[in-house]
């Protein structure tokens, strides 16, 4: 079964059709070789709709404003938002060196399915093996060039593409993002329990959607009732860094490719643990020619763009 | 890689390990000769998180409200929620005529892969040939017998899984969960598109998370801002059915298993119109020995739970 029509990619050797995809394991391509990225973070939940595509932008956003070089990779191919989030449409160019990932305005390199359809809402109706592929190649084939930290924003679930990115990628950090109703909780297990059997460490865990503050009277409440973040990491054996309300304000901004503009005071923890996360070496094996830790020196943004 | 251990799955034959999962295109054994499934509706979205689990489980209460018969095959296989909104934890019988599905407190027949398992928050790290082979073996394996409507709960996503459903189920009906983001629009418009390339005819779209009452002042809102529901409907040429708030009633009572107690009003239309396609007779064959279509005669719940 054909997915997305090949005319849409052929600018893009690199990302073809399944029959044409040769194994690409263990393989280094021009671009992988002179990449240089220190840190792979996984942003996981297991249960869609969590809020994990904004929690990797804001991080992102939050780490780039440190100075930091970062860039996503949107890992969800059949359901990819991070385009939308920065208002991005740039296609990627391709050049020997490999695909050339598209940066926003605060300099985050991003490639996502999305940036290879002609029309964002056309469906990519691909198999796990293709999936398998495309993850691969976001990986191998971008010219990711040097980062400190490379995000990768992962589907809901625990099959082909989670997997694939917990084998095939350096990754070495984990961001867990749940909200307080308890089916999220149990689903996010299921991830937690992938990310252990592949013995990737779990940073924390982010609550999104814990409150909400009701714009006609101003008071707060838990609209998906309390929250079950603290019980979460006792079975997971990984902190809770933030609870993070439902902000209309914020909704209005990523919904309209406005990011970037986004300050969350309750977002602070979790830029402060993954500045520190990105300045201790990682001890899984980089790309080849490592480059040294970078300084970071910076206190993530503790200001509100919610007024 | 293997997922969830063989001996929670050894009971079930039918259910087991990929290799030795042979093809099943096509397959017809015991327990689909003897099962009369009069429609197949799928619930799809695209995006997660938008609720899809929860409109599936209240259209199979209504309908089965209605005295119509009623199965869930949850096809969310690494992220399953039907059982947690049910309450549900009997592991599946398995006798010569097949696995038999559970029985809710209303009559409603269910397969979910959390019913498979011993811990619900055990991860099922599958790829996607068994998914595919798993929702194969959900619908000839399993002792549906007679009902006149199964609701087929999809992932997100346009992989694996919605399309074997589209590929290898007589699926005669779509309903399509949103949400009032224009990320989540954008998303179904993907999963419409692989709906219309199986020429698969979408009954209508449940705008879901519209608005929500403030519990202190009693003031309703658009939490993720004003509805797209209209724009998405001119796109993909199917009707809003309804619009449903978010309601920390409804959470509660789904987060604590007792689904079967909601009542909200602003589902009736929903349920008026499954109970008329319901009473329609399906355009795509069904399983052998069809038995007629049933006489529906009820006006679906306008009650509300809410109080």
């Amino acid at each position: 079964m054909q997915g997305v029509s090949s005319t849409s990619l052929e600018r893009y050797p690199a990302i073809t059709k399944e029959k044409d995809i040769a194994p690409a394991e263990n393989e280094q391509n021009m671009s992988s070789q002179v990449n240089h990225v220190r840190h792979v973070l996984a942003v996981a939940s297991g249960k869609g709709g969590v809020g994990k595509s904004l929690v990797s932008a804001m991080a992102a956003v939050e780490l780039a404003r440190c100075g930091l070089k970062v860039g996503i990779m949107d890992a969800d191919i059949t359901g990819p938002s991070i385009p939308r989030l920065f208002g991005m449409t740039a296609r990627p160019a391709s050049s020997m060196g490999g695909i050339i990932p598209p940066e926003t305005e605060t300099g985050v390199k991003i490639i996502s399915m999305n940036l290879f359809l002609y029309d964002s809402g056309q469906p990519v109706i691909w198999r796990g093996p293709l999936l398998t592929s495309a993850i691969k190649q976001f990986w191998t084939d971008v010219a990711w060039g040097d980062l400190d930290v490379l995000i990768v924003d992962l589907p809901p679930g625990t099959a082909d593409v989670p997997l694939t990115t917990f084998e095939s990628l350096p990754v070495d950090g984990i961001l867990m993002v749940t909200t307080p109703q308890e089916l999220a909780s149990m689903i996010v297990e299921k991830a937690a329990g992938l990310a252990k059997q592949m013995h990737k460490p779990i940073l924390g865990i982010v609550e999104n959607m814990a409150m909400v503050t009701c714009p006609h009277c101003g008071e707060a409440f838990e609209l998906f009732g309390p929250s079950h973040a603290e019980e979460l990491a006792d079975h997971i054996g990984a902190p809770v860094l933030a609870r993070l309300p439902i902000d209309p304000t914020v909704t209005a901004l990523a919904d309209t490719g406005h990011v970037e503009d986004v300050k969350m005071a309750a977002f602070a923890p979790v830029a402060e643990a993954l500045a520190e996360y990105v300045a201790t070496p990682s001890t899984v094996p980089p790309a080849p020619n490592p480059a040294p830790a970078p300084k970071v020196s910076c206190s993530p943004c503790s200001g509100d763009s919610t007024g």
